[in-house]
């Protein structure tokens, strides 16, 4: 069995990236979306495994002691991170992973997994980033502001990923990034 | 005849670029390199309308008065520009047309062309980039030293391209800037 690769996705929100992941997935075998830890508690109908891996702290400190996280961060109180464990057992069996993280967390997931492929998405420009965000309708100005300001600074950061796609549609987008996955791993 | 489309490639001195442009070039039909127009004398070898448009200085600035040129640059005392003439021509025929040049240059040609594509074509990281520029073994340090700094200023704006590609492996970076192509064009 050649073993699978990994994948680190990053993009602002705004970006579209899940649904060109999304639109990836249904055109792709053989691939395994990784599950992160975390210390908070779960919400309705989230699921231990699936959504999330619902974890005490005193385990989730003692993963970042056994370097058992290929990343983790700590937000509003909880801590967040990426079990290794599971990622190591589906690239045995010849999956690719994609790890859907920010840009810090990617940083120090290629820093301990160099061989790992990096891909940021990237709206096309800040105006339709803009009228993305807004056109959900239920955020406030100033939440919006936020988000702009901190996508800013992410795609600022794109130039430190080994792949840039610009979502300017998806069916586009999803094709470039499954060739690049074809590519990388050799597997059509 | 479908009109064929403009790519935009940039890429640092170290990046490779050349190499990878040109291994595209022999998978692929209907492609035309961009010739530039240039007032500087021609060297010896140097073929008018192969390697540069040579023109006089009148010309060029008459070009520039009638909106001939879609980006232009004054280096070393002596005009360089894009004639847009030529690339017109191609794209009637049927041919997508590649513009080789750098970061200012795209975002003048971008701004002129909202529909062209811009490919920034990225070393895998510094190291490599130094260790390829030293490899030459041609330049002196100090030259070294400035062409490093310029790559990185100009990998800095690497953001501001709808596609980065990692030149990794020249066989990889080709194969992905020729999905890229095929994708954006609807042509294999």
């Amino acid at each position: 069995m050649k073993r699978g690769q990994i994948f680190i996705v990053s993009g602002p929100s705004g970006s579209g990236k899940s649904t060109v992941l999304h639109e990836v997935f249904k055109n792709r075998g053989r691939m395994w979306f990784s599950v992160s830890a975390t210390t908070r508690a779960p919400r309705a109908g989230e699921e231990d495994g699936v959504d999330y891996f619902f974890v005490e702290k005193d385990k989730f400190l003692s993963m970042i002691e056994h370097d058992e996280l290929l990343e983790h961060a700590q937000f509003v109180g909880n801590f967040y991170g990426t079990p290794r464990g599971p990622i190591e057992a589906k690239l045995s069996e010849g999956y690719d992973v994609v790890l859907d993280i920010e840009v810090q967390g990617a940083a120090q997931v290629k820093a301990k997994m160099p061989d790992a492929t990096s891909i940021f998405i990237k709206p096309p420009s800040f105006e339709v980033l803009e009228k993305r965000l807004r056109g959900r309708g239920t955020e406030s100005e100033e939440k919006i502001a936020g988000r702009l300001e901190r996508a800013m600074q992410e795609i600022n950061d794109a130039y430190k990923y080994d792949y840039v796609v610009t979502n300017d549609s998806v069916e586009r987008a999803a094709a470039v990034l499954q060739s690049i996955m074809e590519i990388i791993t050799e597997r059509k």
